[in-house]
């Protein structure tokens, strides 16, 4: 097996460990260390509340280069005054001190339980302890996918590899689930590290793009977390260089998108509660905008993804959902699919192999396709179906 | 006990039976007569995709006066195609027929499956017999309100009595739930009887902003069906004349107003699963309009839902809810209280009695309360805990 976590691309190294902010004693503190540097760059949650970590890493991302990124679950020091944003300066600082390098040139992240104080004597002996376990193997890789996790039952990661001017370039990403979320323009926390050397706006420009194509199209609950954070670092330790637009950007583009889109497979499919999972495909829209909406209300539609968990193919439902999303739509010409087989048609509904169609809805996946008979637009958006399993976990997770 | 049913007002009729939609042999057909002639008007749903039934309603609401409501439970007649259009119109011709009025005279309501013929040989000969059975009576009123039930567990309905020139006029309604309900202008399937004497521009503004003011400011699931309807017929038999706004009118808005907000408690406490209810009520919003968005944002967050669930009182979510529903906000100066308990103030954590907020949370229902502090409007939505039993009907409920 290659070692397909955040240490595979060349100059990064990661731990993970418990600190004791869980009570669970599972692994709650992640380090992630670039000892030559990196250039950086991320997308945040577009909540109006965010974490005192989103603000400081905001600031710190003005940074010509990072060496670290310092992350911790089980407390998203959220709604936490001054002294939670003290506080995820003060991580920042730790981690400077333990290597030697700025505060500035650490980013942080934290998810977990809002309104309580991080409690800071644990994390400074977990922040000390992970530098010291830093190392650029796969399981100290692992071991970081495993300290950001939440309610996920497994770590999430993965990692691609490209040629760049005759030099392979790897990228690789860690991300947690499995809750909250929602594609407004906001993920879940997510690490991504390459080898590649490349411009700092075109990294942004890389990660806004990748992200909005693939976390973003992913909806559990419609819920957008205060801490939401995707980072990616370039460390350029692969001899490839990319300085401006073309076609090696595009590859680089390609790759990362398609990363995170495994990524967010494997959140769809660990999301709490969820059994199986389901792409909503949206064509004939009179704009992008009215596809992407529609697309969206199907997939947080609570009565669809309850049928999809009882595999009954409510086709009434997406109407009631597309109805009333606000997209343009003819009226009498609205279509629409379960996999391959047609259940309305003209706006009436049409008679249908009832065996096939609970067939497709009983796979591990399956996409609805709506056309709207609107326009010439389409987008898609990825969800999952809601179980009581997802209400067990909701409703007796105790803060 | 008083008669508290359709039939309360002065000058109705009403009777409810089981006529074969259902498979369950419950009762769902129901007819309303007012053979002397009522003043009619009513509010539809905002869903772009419409039932047959509410197109012929729209239709025959131009009428000067109407006789009678035809509705069934148990087929929700849209997506049906130029058949469907034509089974609705004959709802009506049947109804007319039996009751020797004009088509034009009858309204029409269906609720239940999207996407089936209606069985119109079982229909008719269920119009049939419950024009034999019309009568005055509170029982006539309950088979009523039973005919229109779907997933309810029990009739919904509620009168109200007023004095107006020395006169007393009844207000009565029945309405049915219990899921796809949200405040998008929206209602399910609502009838109201008055024996009071009221243009029909005045009739048609009352209905307008009583259901404004209570069904649509509940929210269940955010969903809005192809086929919310809500009708008031009034029959002038009372002896009082409202023709023109002042203290009278005033004075039958509000019992109005009353009648249905009583009426949307009973949705709510009988919403698909629901064990307890919850009002949002935001203030300090710089506009009507943002208070509402928040408020509905955070009565349909699926986490609170989930939280409230398990009295938990887990604030975060509500923060959360709060950030990204668009709404204006000082992100400095949020405030919440759940029940009587501050949690969060100038956007911080506080120190609460969490025995007592559990209290709070574990009653039949409370009130969120969350300040915005960025300007002086204020409004608020109804809504209910998510369960597992929510999740169980609507997974093993099946087309």
């Amino acid at each position: 097996m290659p070692n397909n976590t955040v240490t595979a691309p060349k100059g990064f190294l990661a731990a993970g460990l418990a600190c004791g902010i869980k009570k669970s004693a599972g692994k709650d503190l992640a380090l992630l260390g670039c000892p030559t540097g990196a250039t950086a760059a991320a997308v945040f949650t577009t909540n109006k509340i965010v974490s005192p970590a989103v603000t400081v890493c905001r600031r710190h991302l003005k940074s010509r280069i990072i060496r670290a990124v310092v992350a911790n679950s089980g407390n998203a020091n959220t709604c936490t005054g001054t002294r939670g944003l003290q506080n995820a300066e003060q991580m920042c600082a730790e981690a400077a001190a333990r290597l030697d390098i700025t505060p500035q040139q650490v980013l942080v992240a934290s998810t977990g339980i809002i309104g309580k104080q991080l409690p800071m004597p644990k994390v400074k002996t977990g922040i000390e302890k992970t530098a010291h376990h830093l190392a650029s193997t796969q399981s100290a890789g692992l071991d970081f996918a495993r300290a950001i996790m939440t309610t996920d039952t497994r770590p999430k990661y993965a990692a691609a590899r490209i040629k760049i001017d005759g030099k392979v370039v790897t990228i690789a990403g860690a991300i947690k689930g499995a809750g909250m979320i929602s594609p407004r323009m906001a993920t879940t926390l997510c690490f991504i590290t390459s080898d590649a050397g490349i411009a700092k706006p075109l990294l942004a420009r890389a990660i806004k793009a990748a992200i909005g194509k693939s976390v973003n199209k992913l909806t559990v609950d419609a819920h957008q977390s205060t801490n939401d954070t995707a980072i990616i670092l370039a460390s350029a330790l692969a001899g490839a260089r990319i300085s401006s637009p073309g076609p090696a950007f595009d590859k680089f583009c390609a790759a990362l998108t398609h990363l995170c889109t495994d990524l967010a497979g494997q959140m769809a499919r660990d999301a709490e509660g969820a059994t199986r999972t389901f792409t909503v495909v949206v064509e004939g829209a009179a704009t992008k905008a009215d596809a992407a909406r529609c697309a969206r209300a199907v997939a947080d539609y609570v009565l669809y993804k309850c049928a999809v968990h009882g595999k009954d193919p409510n086709w009434g439902r997406i109407v009631a959902a597309v109805g009333s999303c606000g997209a343009k739509l003819n009226p009498e010409k609205l279509a629409c699919k379960i996999g391959p087989v047609t259940v309305l048609r003209n706006s009436a509904a049409v008679k249908f192999d009832r065996a096939k169609a609970h067939g497709v809805l009983a796979q591990p996946h399956h996409t609805v396709t709506i056309n709207l008979a609107a326009g010439r637009f389409s987008d898609f958006c990825l969800g999952c179906d809601l179980s009581k399993e997802y209400v067990a976990i909701n409703a007796d997770y105790h803060t």
